[in-house]
């Protein structure tokens, strides 16, 4: 009988969820609604109903753990606490109420973006590494830091908030209520931003000049730049100098093997990666010129959020097998 | 008979060490020179007959490690590679050649931070604590980070170079060969720097004007600071605004439960502490804010070096006594 983990990945409009195996394999999988249910017990009722519609058709299987990855997780307490995104106000106790459905199994809940870094040690281009790092590139910007073969989730559980460093102390707003953090220029979010700064500073043709604030997206974007949009692939050089500048102050912190980056600005391959990378070189100490690896995460354009989640499990049975 | 372990500090003038036990009582010390010997193998010799001479004066006893300090040192190889302000070019092979002294007991090498950094968890305030950071404000400024407990060396041994991050990339030169590096701001060097700016820009008196460049110290600008100079006042006011602002970042990064300020410049008190304080908290993301604690070193104003240093062997020991 196989063993399988059910990852839960709970994003602001859908919570995605499916069953993995040791080897990564999603055997089954599902999503429902995270958007319409203000009241958290009745959202895990909705989840839990869709959760086992979908194992109900999987052959007989041994369940031996839930892992869950969610905006402003803590992994300490297994709560989520007050993540702008969602409905849910203040704390909710995710793992403590999700337990009356799953009993006697281990559920590990952690935030989006440590759930993608130990998916990444599990599954993808990580394997083997003791040091590194993975930047999930979306709506805003996560970062999960693995040092000495563990994630670092600091004092209370929110270490890795690499997305809201000083990037500029006088420039962009951002959610988080300050100015200047990463993230508002590093994500989808703040290249949209970028675009159309350089739709003001620039006058000429652009495919982007046609599409409002609204509708612009990252992913609009990305195609720009590879169908070699001038504005777009400024944009790209742009995003990638601020991200590689700060690289190289994270270098600075840890010293890691290898630093991966995820996301679906990431599928504008060089346009963004190249300008990341001579700015991160650029920037370093010479001690570390040279020997970090910038890399494309080995979970792109994969089911990168269900893996994340089940490996928190995975990752824990592993760790009890070796000792 | 009592267990003691020797900690040697190598510095870029003198070599310091003692014998401690593991109360942190340091029974015996020494020191010897360490410019003038340009060949390391005389200078290890040199070091050693200075060493075996303190030991004789020692009750009987027994010797259990020999933990080293050193800048540039590497944890994972004992070597100290390219220090700039050491006469031994290129890497210099420090545990493999002292073990031809001290066989068959454990020799620990690292930087001189992260020794202070496990200095402080065996004998200071980070007692019991698993994520801290340490910053010793010396020539330059070390870092050293403690995250589940463990030190972070990094892939390649140098994690831990907060020191330089950037704070304005048109800023001041760094002897890294680059620009605004935190350390040309905040560290003696750094204040020193910052007075002899603001002594530009004020014409107001001070008791520093009198003072050449050269030998103006971090000393006397603590002094004068404590005295009410306003030069100097403004100097540590901008100092900690810098410092506070960074930590901000270095909090995002590892979510601390403290950080702790070592060296000369903690002894002007208030007038570091508290706009590093200030401005630390004002940067900060509000998960984390009034949450991490800024603390003076436990080790401060005694012989943190050679402490330090000892306790990379009391740890191990520690380690292996708790599996």
């Amino acid at each position: 009988m196989q063993n399988l983990v059910l990852g839960i990945d709970v994003g602001g409009t859908n919570t995605k969820f499916g069953f993995v195996n040791r080897s990564g394999d999603v055997l089954a999988e599902g999503s429902c609604k995270t958007k319409g249910y203000p009241d958290f017990k009745d959202y895990l009722k909705h989840l839990v109903s869709n959760v086992e519609e979908v194992r109900s058709q999987l052959e007989t299987h041994n369940l031996v753990g839930v892992g869950v990855g969610a905006p402003n997780g803590n992994y300490y307490r297994g709560t989520i606490e007050e993540a702008p995104n969602l409905e849910w106000k203040g704390t909710v106790y995710f793992t403590e109420n999700l337990k009356q459905y799953f009993k006697d199994i281990p559920i590990i809940l952690t935030n989006d973006a440590n759930a993608a870094a130990i998916g990444e040690m599990t599954f993808g281009g990580a394997k083997g590494m003791k040091d590194f790092i993975v930047f999930t590139l979306g709506t805003g910007l996560g970062s999960g830091i693995v040092a000495n073969g563990e994630v670092i989730y600091g004092s209370d559980g929110f270490a890795g908030e690499i997305g809201h460093t000083l990037v500029n102390v006088y420039g962009r707003t951002c959610g988080c209520g300050r100015k200047g953090c990463l993230e508002t220029y590093v994500s989808a979010t703040g290249i949209k931003r970028t675009v159309y700064k350089l739709l003001a500073d620039y006058m000429c043709d652009s495919e982007l000049r046609g599409v409002s604030f609204n509708d612009l997206s990252g992913h609009m974007i990305t195609e720009a730049s590879l169908r070699g949009d001038f504005i777009a692939n400024q944009a790209f050089e742009y995003t990638g100098r601020v991200l590689g500048m700060k690289l190289a102050d994270t270098v600075a912190h840890f010293s890691p093997e290898a630093i991966f980056l995820f996301g679906g600005l990431v599928n504008a391959g060089d346009h963004l990666l190249k300008p990341a990378k001579f700015h991160m070189e650029d920037n370093m100490l010479r001690n570390f010129k040279g020997k970090v690896k910038l890399l494309v995460s080995g979970l792109q354009n994969k089911n990168a959020a269900v893996l994340g989640a089940s490996s928190l499990i995975w990752k824990e049975l592993d760790k009890a097998k070796a000792t």
